[in-house]
Parts: structure tokens; C-alpha cells; sequence
């Protein structure tokens, strides 16, 4: 047992916490600037272009790839430190050093079960961060938790496959630059429960295809992540080549991609939290209540221990379920993928709470990064599954350890 | 003691209930809709304005007002199971019957403390729901909760006074309806503490009076409180008979406000909490999910028990704090206001929470009530002073009852 | 609505409180030397028979029933405060004025249900405090909260009814002085659910009773509600005219029972609150920690003002579940009944443990009430029912408020 | 970084558990069963004697020591889960296996501390599990997490120091074995804040010594830490070789206990959480209500996954501080030392509270160890200082990696 972290991962994150400091954080007032003179609130900013190619520069780009053809070559223990320094300044961080979801999850999806063909169309320019992606799973009005539930169709029609079907939550799809739309439907509605879904890339401009809206989050329109989009499907015809993988074989990819992408959540919420709290100290060093710094009142000093507490707890918990990843396997790791999914959104949100508390108005408005945060926190209790879910399900397994009586 | 409601109030809840069934909450989706193709998100909607004509013929109308002169003359008591019920639909109703903050301050303030030309200029187109005004007092970079640091300075000049100064969380001066601020500014640096303020009314379109933007909420506008703005005043001038009472007299109008408008804001999270409570109890009768209704999962009843049990004890604080304002004043229930201050916006902040994790997606986004009910009633751990200011002043009074050591 | 005690209320508290301050609290110290003297863990000490012949002298005495002839005639609202202060010292108070459990059900129970002789020969003395009595229900293997699983067995033989059975958590039968036992069995196993039961009176020395052992409450024993038992029943004879009420009627007896015993320890758990909020108090006034009192530490503070609103919220539940029960029965009291049942145990549980951490090493030591008050606090949240079964219930009929799809 | 286990702590653990499982165990209810004929609440039984020299047999002994003079020559790293395992059973297995507080502590101190002549009086007993041991350094009145505030005198006098002062809290003191008091107190009052105290050794039987009382724990007499001891020194004379190092060493050499002592007590609250967690999940295997297994009833479903969730991350934590003892010494891993005093005790106590819940009243009674483990894990919250105090700590670090305004 060793709590060290090897030198690759030092030495990139030192050089990702200086171009955070030198460029991210001094971009971030910009980048707001910028996108409420745009008028699109889903729009992203020159700025932010800026940023992409310095990072580049830098050599730190695609780091979450895990395929050394395509990406930096990190295992999720090295990845997880870096992820969550970007986690710090979510809005622009993540996607600067192109690992921002959903990007990541549909990049890591192309070339684990993408084509010859599919990878040069989409995961180039995907992988250039000239384009961007969506992921359109979430159907309104079923428990889109069980793939069973799935009401969206894809049809074989000699060449082409015909997709109906309508979307929502579909992350990514509100972005002006999003270019593609992974859609899972059923082919084959009478096959085995987990056989009867595929996924199939729809360009977005596609006939047929009707981005209806951006689902808010608290208000926000989660731009960093492309927004959140409903869509109708209506006889939309693509070639048949643009099915992933085979038929049959789109819940398997589904899953395939949610683990990496729960943890790569978690990562970042670590960064989120410790932003919070580092803007919790800053405030309590200089604001002055009642005759005192908020720094020698108690209340304020019990957030800040407990707020670290938590953080180092959780940090630890998400690096142990890199690890797991690493050395047995994602399904090895399900029960810790499990168990950071139901930790790391609740503590993160406790931090944030406390952070916005210390900081008054400015803490629910956009004079703070934080009331933002918080909504990310949050949302992340609900998406890739709730909390509850998660919990009775770890909770089976636990219980499975022990005696039943016959 | 007894627990039961008067004639009068039984009549008048009955009353609005009907209104809030009948006309109020088929309006929220087309407010919505209306207020989206307005393009303004700070403007109100035609809908509002019939709600309002609907209202005042049914005898719902000013229905805060204490004083038979100018409202209905109801007590605290009487008054606050009616402001529950328009919490419960909160973006429309209490502008409906006219009862909506920051308004009702202000014209209690006017009907109290204004001249009869003040009363007769602001007051009568308030009370008749033709323009809607602005309290500015908070201050940005000063701790506002210590009116010591009040720096906007009125200065008397011949026949006017001048104003000079910046606030923020000024309510209701975004909404494009509101005419009239009431400032708060210190008259005499060198007075007494709390002789040093005074109140003055400024008309929105005075010359030097500059709005510079809305400060936004969890992402929200707030508009329903007509936002909440950041205004700066330089050499705005006014005639000296806009006083609001004498020089000085500032810092004990502020007081007299407050109050009142504390637990009318509990009211109404009283109302929103149960309409959070009562769409969580629906979701959970249809919502189905592995294979049984949410209704069923001990979870979902552990909270829908927790949230009625919690509900039930605040509503019964500040039932009985209504009572205690109309029977020993304000100034003796000052204990009362606090508790409820501090415990009915982290009841109705708990209970929003589940029913927002009930819905999954939907209740984050703009397909529910839930997340902007939640964001009103996280800002009101705020508002008015942080919960942590006013356990310290109860906590002090608390220990005063118990002997110290000489 | 009106929030103030009646006269009669104001000067019964009036009398007992002084009777608290000349007479109990000052007899703790006291009665706790005895008690170790005396070298029965279940034993009660001199002090207190002389507490009760003060209580008796005062007309202090039988507060709790309301059936004039046989106790003080009060209604549940007035006893309410009566029995909060009782709380406040809840090894001695309520024994003092004879209003302690099991007793007060038990008592209650034989002036509703019991024959002129039983009244005679078992509630006379009880009413007198010459002897005590237990309540023996629960049975050791079964989910005792459903009375179908009820596996006592008690079978008409002639003259005689035998009982065969092993109950445990009888609380009342380690005390000494205990000569009675009120046991419920089955009479009938093939009548409906409801009408299996029966309830019989038998006398502690009767031949084939075995008290095996006491339960412990987080190490305590539970003196001041005579502890709780295990019993063994071996073909216990005793004549029919022990059997209380009908064969058949032992669950509608116990229901009636249960709806008072559960108030009355809620309104005992509101005194408990506010001792240990006072402890706290004086704790923090006095005890100086790195040169300043622990009443000047924010997190001190927060405690005390957080006490005392939970504390004013829980009162008023209580007060008007007392109302209901008094207006309209235990019935329509039902919801209520329950409500306080979840929150005021989870309420005092929460404050005393506030009040141990400000005490430290004495806090959970036999130098302060504290872990004692504890311990009951927490026990109450599975006594006369798990927390969970009352939430799960409770939940339904909100839950059956609100329209389920046909 | 690596997550695993090296050799030589998965042999020992392996073989620990299977004394666990073959030997402590089973012994439970025997050793309860002879404690209580003993009837004496400090004694300890035949049993225990049994299982200390089966657990030498088996080379499970003096595993915490990391001199391999003495001891088993364990880093904390490989010591953390052999002690996490013997706090599955905090009654037997820490004093089985000799280390048990406060015995380990003393030894610790005696061999880094003690002369040869004390170590061979002294040390060479404890080692040998032949007698126990006292640590004598709380006083009553004062707060003693400032050491300043120690008012025992320890007084030259010739060949002799004589001995004043009163202690409580002494741990270990009521145990009928323990012979050597080690006691803290002054020797010089007018030295440097920490340069004051000095620590001694004292035999019990030393004329002057009186053991006046055994504080309770919630009830309890904490036998298996030798009880806690009230104890006079009145005019005390030992030798004055009895002196442990050089006078005025006292707090520098308290300091050194107490960091190892905090961590050993953090690895057993772990092993106690996982003994509540197995004993609840069995409950809820077996345990049916309201005709389902209580396993599968979402409430109980949460209690265990969250539960798991939170075992898991205070056991990394844990883990990692001692590493960090190990690799940068106990000042270099001083704030997560207290992190895991904050974090690990409200963790177990949260834990075991639900397992409570799990078992009705069999979990607050002597039929569970779980109300045993509840008080130890509360206890916990305040022994070795309070969490306020830690967490104040803890956060004025945090807040100096920040900038202060000039």
C-alpha cells in the first residue's frame, strides 16, 4: 500500500495546475463576458478557443484516453488528480484539455467500437476538438434506468436505417459546434432484454432531426456540458454503416461507457469541491463581521474542517476505484463505481453549500462560481442514475454476503 | 389555547383556494410561455395582469394590509394561512392579489411613515397593482447586516437632497413596471448608530439613477420579485419633501419593515414546501420503477412522512409567531421571528429537495416548479441576514436566562 | 387560534414548577446515593416516598387522568405542560406526582376497562402509589408491532384461566414494590385478527411466573419505569374474573392504551429537551475553554439557538395533537399521534447530545442527567414502535391525499 | 500508488480473523456470563485469561509495537487492519491479543521513555499480559486539553517526589490488575507553558493513592479499558528514579502518546462499524415485518449501502494517515491524524445507530454488542479532546494556506 502518486502524474499535474493559474482562472470573467455579448446562451467563447490551443501547446490534451493511439495513454489513477484540477473551473478547464463530457464518453466509445470509417469522419475531428458530440439515451416518460424501457426505434430499410423516436437530457446537442448525435434505439424490439438496442451516429443536421429545447439545470443551461437537448426523431434515414458495432450490441456499449464516465464525474467533483472551499478560506480571511473575520467565528472554522474532512475522504475513495479500474476491470470496480457515485455528489454539495453561506448574495449569483457548482453537484445526485438506485443496489450486495435462511 | 382557524379566515382560505384551483394554476404554463416569447426575462405576463383583474373582483386583494384603510385589515394570524396558499404557486399568486414582496413593505412603509403627497403619488397606484417598487439598502462590499456600514450618502442641498451611492439586491427594480426606489442613506455620519439613516423616495427615471444589472439567482431571474438589482446613484437629486419621516428616522423604518416581511416570506415557504410535498406525493402514486409504484419504496415514504411532519411543526411556529406580533407586537415576538427565520427556509429547502430527487430530470429543469422553489428557499438561508447571524442573537438571549459567573 | 395556557394550566404549572424547584431537583443527588447504597439497581429510595407524600400534600397527584373521580380531571392540553416538567426530572418527577409509565396506562387502563372489584382490589392502590404495576405485551422472536403474532397462550379451565407464554420488555415488573402485571395473550387463535386477544390480570407472586432477568438500556436499567422484564409464564392459574373487559377485547384495550402513553412520553421528551438545553446553558456561561467561555463559540451558539427552535416546534405538535385528542378523539388524533411520535424522540436525541459534547468526560457520566436523558430519548425511537413503521404509515394516508392511476 | 495489502499483513490479518472466528467470538457470551457471576462490573473473566494465551500461542501478540524489541515490529500501515479487526469485538480481542488501550499507550511510552529499571519493572509485566496498567493525566475542573491548566504538584523532597492533585478519567485504574499508575503534574509551575509538567510512575498500592469511584459510560463501566478512574494523590512519596525522563518532559512525552493512541483507537472504530454493518445485514436477512424480509425494505436498504459508503472512505483515510506516520513521522501527519479523530467516530456512531434501529429493543439491551459499541464510539467524539476542538484546529491550518489581508 503506497499513497504516493508516480512521477508521470506529479509532473503533469504540476504543468496542468500552472496553465490553470496562468490561463484558466484569468480566462474565466472573459469567458462570461463574452458569452452574454454573444446572446446564445449555449454558446462557448473566443477565449475559450484560446485556451484549446495553448493547451495544446502544453501537451495536455485528450489526457482521459486511456488509448495510447489516440490520447495521452494515462490509467485512470494518473488520469483521476488531473481530472479533478480540472474540475476547478469547470465551465472552461475540462473542455481546454478536450476531456469534457460528453465528448469524452462518445470519443472513448469511437474507438473502442467505431469503424475504420467512423473513427477518420468522427473521432478525428472530435479528437482535434473541432467539433462536438451528443449522447441521446434519456427518453421523457419512461424510467430510462431500465434499457428495456427504450421506445425509440431504429429500422432497416434496405441501405439505411430509419430512427423515430423522441429524446431528452440528450448532453451535448445545444452546443452551435455539436456536429453528431449518438442515438441508442431498438432494432430488434423482440430479442433478449439486453439485445434489442443499438446505437447508430446521426449527423445532426440530418432531416427529420428537431432540436426542440435546452432543459435547464436550476436555471443554468449547462453550456459546458453542450446543454441538455429534447429531440424529435422523425423517419430520419442514415446509411446503414453508421450503426456502431453490430445490432444487438447497444446496451453492452452503453455500458461500456458509463463507468469511465461516472468516475470521470466524481474526479472533477474532488476539483469542484476544493474550489469551493478554497474560495470558503479566501472569504473567511477578509470578510469582516461583526467586528471579526469570518475565519475566527466557529461556525465557519466547523465548515472548513468538516468541509476538508469530507473532501480527503472522498478523494480517496474515488483514486482506490481508479485503481480497481486499473488492475481487476470495470465490472471488477462496479460496487466502488457504485459507492463514489452516491459519496462524491452529496459531499461536493455540502462543501458548496457551506462556500455559498460564507459568501452571502454573491454566493447564489453570478458574482461567485458557486451557486453553478452547486446545480452540477446536485444534478449529479439524479443523473447517470439517483442516488437511490445506486444505494439499493449496493446495498444487495452487501446483504448477499451474508446468511439467508432457506 | 386552541388550534382552530377563525370564521373569517376559514372563509377567506376557502376562497383562495378556489382562486389558486380555478385560475392560478392553469395560468403557470402559459405565464411561461408568454414570458419566454417576451424575450425580457425580468417582464410579467398578460396572464398575470387578468389573474389580477380576477382577483380584485373576487375580493382577494391587499390582503397583507393590516390597516382597514387601505387593505384588509386582517391580523398576522388571520393573514397567514392566506399567504401559504399563494406561496404555493409563488410566481403568480401573491402578485395576483397584490401581495407580492418587495411591494408589500414597501407600502406598509408608505401607509405608515409617508406623507399623504407620498401616500397619494406612490402608495394608491401600489395598492391598485398599477406600478411596482424597488427597496434598495443592501450594499455590495459592506457587511449590510450592520447598518453602521451603510455608505450611500443623502445630502441636503437648498430644497433637495442628493444621493450618492451603489446598491445590489435591490428587489423588484428590475421589473419593468417598478417606478419608484426607496433608498436608504445615511443623512448624518455623525449622528447616534442608529440616528445616522434615512429613507428617501427616488423615482426610477430620476437622472443619475443608473440600473446596471440583475443579480441572478441559482440562475434564475427572480422575476417574480421583480429581480433584484444593482443600481448605482450619482448626484441624483430630489425634492426634499421625498423623505420618507424625518432625518435620521431610517435605521427605525428599516426595523418596522423587516419583520413583517420575514414571516410573510415563512408564509409562503409554508405553501411552497406542501406544493413540493403534494407533486412528490402525485409522482410517487404514478411514477413506476422496477416494477413498482415509487409510493411503495420505503425511501419515498420515509421522506413524503418526514416532510409532512416537518411541515406541520413550522407552520405552528409561525402560526403561533403571528399570534404573539398581534398580541405583544413585533418587538416582543422578536425571538419568534427569528426561530422562524431560521428554521422554515431549511424545512421547505429539505422538502423541495426531495421532491425534486422524485422526479429525477424533470425536477431540476423547467418542467416542474421544483428547482426555482428550491433556489428561493436556499436564498432565504440568506436573505434578510444568514441563518448564523440570527442563531447567535437568539443563542445570546437564550444564555441571558442563565446565571454567569461575576 | 389562541397560544395561551388557560388559567387553570398557568396555576397548576405555576405549583409544580416550585414544587420542581424546592423539592426535586434537590433530591437527585440524594436519591442517586440511596439507590447505590442500597445495592438494587431497581430499587427506589427513601427520598422519593418522601417526594411523593410533599407531591400528595401540594395536590400534586393522578394529574394524568382525566376522569375526575379518580384522578385531577384534566384535559390532554392542560396536562401537556404538566407532564413537559415532569420531564425536566424524569427519574423522580413523575413517580413524585404518581403519573409515572406504565403505571399511568395501566391505571388508565383499569378505570376504563377493569370491574368495580378489580378497581378495587389493583387500581385503588395504584392511585394511592402504594404499589406498582407492569404491562406485559411484547414477546422475545416476534415482530410484537403486529398483534397477530401474539404466541401467549391464555385458556379458559373452569374457574380458572392458564397462561403459557414468554413476554419480554415488560416494563414496570423489576421494581420491587410491583405486585400486578396486566398480560395479553390469545384466547381465541381462530377468531378474526383483531378479536384473538384478551387481557388478564395476573398477580406478581403467582406460582409459575419467573422474572428471568432485566433488559438494559444502553447499559442502564431503567429504574424510573420499574425496568423491563423478561418473564416466563408456566401454567399460571388465576381465577376468570381476572380477564379485563370481554374475551376477544385484549387489541381494542390495547389500542386504547397505547394513543395517551405515547403523548405522555412525548410531552416528558419536550422536559427532557429543555433540561438539557439548560445544562447547556449554564455549562456554557460558566466552563472557560482557550480564555474565553464556551458561550462566545459560534458552534456553542449555533447548538443553543438550533435547540431551541427544535424544541418550540416539536411543543406546539404536541400541544396540538393534545387538542385534537381532546376535540376530536385519539382517533382523528391518529396522523398527529404518530408525527409526534417521529419527531420528538429524533428532537430531545438531538439536544441532549448537543448538551453531552458541551459537558465532555461528565456528559456521559453519572456527574450529570445527560446520558441518562439520552438513553431514553434514543429508546424512544423503537418503544411503542420503530420510527420507520410510523413514517411507513404516516406516508400512506398522505400518500392516499392525491389521485393513484386506476 | 497501490491499494493493496503487502504480505506479511495479509498473512497476519488472515490468521487474526481466523482467531476471531475460531476463539473471541464464541467466547462472548461466556465471558459475559462470568463477568456478571463475578459480580464485579471491572472483572475480567477466566475466558479472556484462556484467549490471551491462545493468542500468544498463536504469535498474535503486542502486534501494535513497532520496536521489534518488544513487539511484533509493525509499521501503522500493517498494524491498521489487524487492529481494525480486534474492534470487531473491542471487548476480548484488543486485550486477547495485548493491545488494548491503555495498556498500549503505557508500554509505547515505557519503551521509548522509561529506564532500564522501569522498563524491567514495568514494561516486561505489561508485555507479558501479566498485569495492567493506568494513565493518569485528566483533571476535574479544568479544561485539560490545555496542559497548562494541570494543577497535580509532583515536589522534590529529598530522594523522593511527593505527589498531589486529583485525576478522573484515569483510564485502566479500576481494573483489579492494573498495579502502575503513570501520572502526570507539575514539577515546575514557573517553567515555559509546556516545559511545566513532568510524568511519573506510581504503584498503585502506594500509600496516599485512593480510587474513590469508576466514572459510567452511558451506564456502563468501560471494563475492557480498565474502567475510568476518580482518583486522590494526597501526599504521595515514590522514589525518585520513579520520575519518566528528565523533569519537565511531561507534555513533550504525552504529546508522543497521544498521536498512535488517536490512530489505534480510529482502526478499532472501523472494525466496530463493520461488526454493526454484519449484524444488521443478518437482522435484515432474517428479521420479517409486515411480511417481507426487512432486507428488502428501501429504508433499510439505504441505512446499509450508505453505511458501506462511509466505512469505506474513513478506512482509506485511516490508512493513509498511517502511512504518513510511517513515512513522514507523527508531526508531519498531525492534520490528518485529527481529521481521522473527526471523521471516524461520527461515521461508527452513525452506523451503529442504524444497526440499532435494525434491532429494535434487542439493540439498546445486553442481548447485541451494538448499545456497548455506541457508547464507545460517542465516547470517542470527546475522549482525546472534542471535535470542536480538533476541528478548529484543523481548519486554522487550512485557512493559513490562504492569504490574509495585511
Amino acid at each position: 500500500m503506497d499513497f504516493a502518486y508516480d512521477d508521470r502524474t506529479v509532473e503533469l499535474r504540476d504543468r496542468l495546475a500552472a496553465f490553470l493559474d496562468e490561463c484558466v482562472y484569468p480566462a474565466e470573467p472573459v469567458h462570461a463576458e463574452q458569452v452574454a455579448a454573444a446572446g446564445d446562451p449555449w454558446s462557448r467563447s473566443p477565449v475559450l478557443a484560446e485556451l484549446k490551443a495553448e493547451a495544446r501547446e502544453r501537451g495536455l490534451w485528450n489526457l482521459f484516453l486511456p488509448d495510447p493511439r489516440y490520447g495521452a495513454g494515462l490509467t485512470n489513477l494518473q488520469y483521476a488528480p488531473l481530472a479533478e484540477l480540472t474540475g476547478r473551473s469547470p465551465h472552461l478547464a475540462p473542455e481546454a484539455v478536450n476531456c469534457a463530457a460528453p465528448d469524452t464518453g462518445n470519443m472513448e466509445l469511437l474507438a473502442e467500437f467505431g469503424s475504420a470509417a467512423q473513427r477518420d469522419r468522427w473521432l478525428k475531428p472530435l479528437l482535434a476538438g473541432e467539433i462536438r458530440s451528443a449522447f441521446c439515451m434519456t427518453e421523457p416518460e419512461v424510467a430510462s434506468s431500465d434499457a428495456a424501457n427504450i421506445a425509440t426505434r431504429i429500422t432497416r430499410d434496405g441501405d439505411e436505417y430509419v430512427i423515430n423516436g423522441r429524446k431528452w437530457w440528450s448532453s451535448g446537442a445545444m452546443d452551435p459546434r455539436c456536429e453528431i448525435f449518438i442515438v441508442m434505439g431498438k432494432t430488434d424490439p423482440d430479442a433478449d432484454r439486453h439485445r434489442q438496442q443499438s446505437m447508430i451516429l446521426v449527423p445532426r443536421h440530418t432531416p427529420g432531426v428537431t432540436v426542440r429545447r435546452g432543459m435547464t439545470v436550476f436555471g443554468y443551461t449547462d453550456a459546458p456540458h453542450g446543454g441538455h437537448a429534447e429531440i424529435d426523431f422523425t423517419d430520419v434515414r442514415v446509411p446503414a454503416e453508421n450503426l456502431v458495432g453490430a445490432e444487438g450490441a447497444g446496451f453492452a456499449i452503453a455500458q461500456a461507457r458509463l463507468g469511465p464516465g461516472r468516475i470521470h464525474h466524481c474526479m472533477r467533483l474532488i476539483g469542484m469541491a476544493e474550489r469551493a472551499l478554497e474560495l470558503l478560506c479566501r472569504r473567511a480571511n477578509e470578510r469582516i463581521a461583526f467586528g471579526r473575520p469570518l475565519a475566527e467565528q466557529g461556525v465557519v472554522r466547523e465548515w472548513i474542517a468538516e468541509s476538508r474532512v469530507r473532501i480527503e475522504q472522498a478523494r480517496l475513495l474515488v483514486l482506490k476505484t481508479a485503481w480497481l479500474m486499473d488492475t481487476v476491470g470495470n465490472k471488477g470496480a462496479h460496487t466502488e463505481i457504485q459507492a463514489i457515485k452516491i459519496a462524491t455528489p452529496a459531499m461536493a454539495e455540502w462543501v458548496i453549500d457551506k462556500a455559498i453561506q460564507g459568501y452571502g448574495g454573491a454566493g447564489v449569483s453570478q458574482d461567485t462560481p458557486l451557486a453553478g457548482l452547486w446545480a452540477q453537484a446536485r444534478t449529479l445526485r439524479l443523473a447517470d442514475g439517483p442516488d437511490e438506485v445506486h444505494r439499493a443496489s449496493l446495498a444487495k450486495r452487501e446483504l448477499r454476503r451474508w446468511p439467508t435462511p432457506a
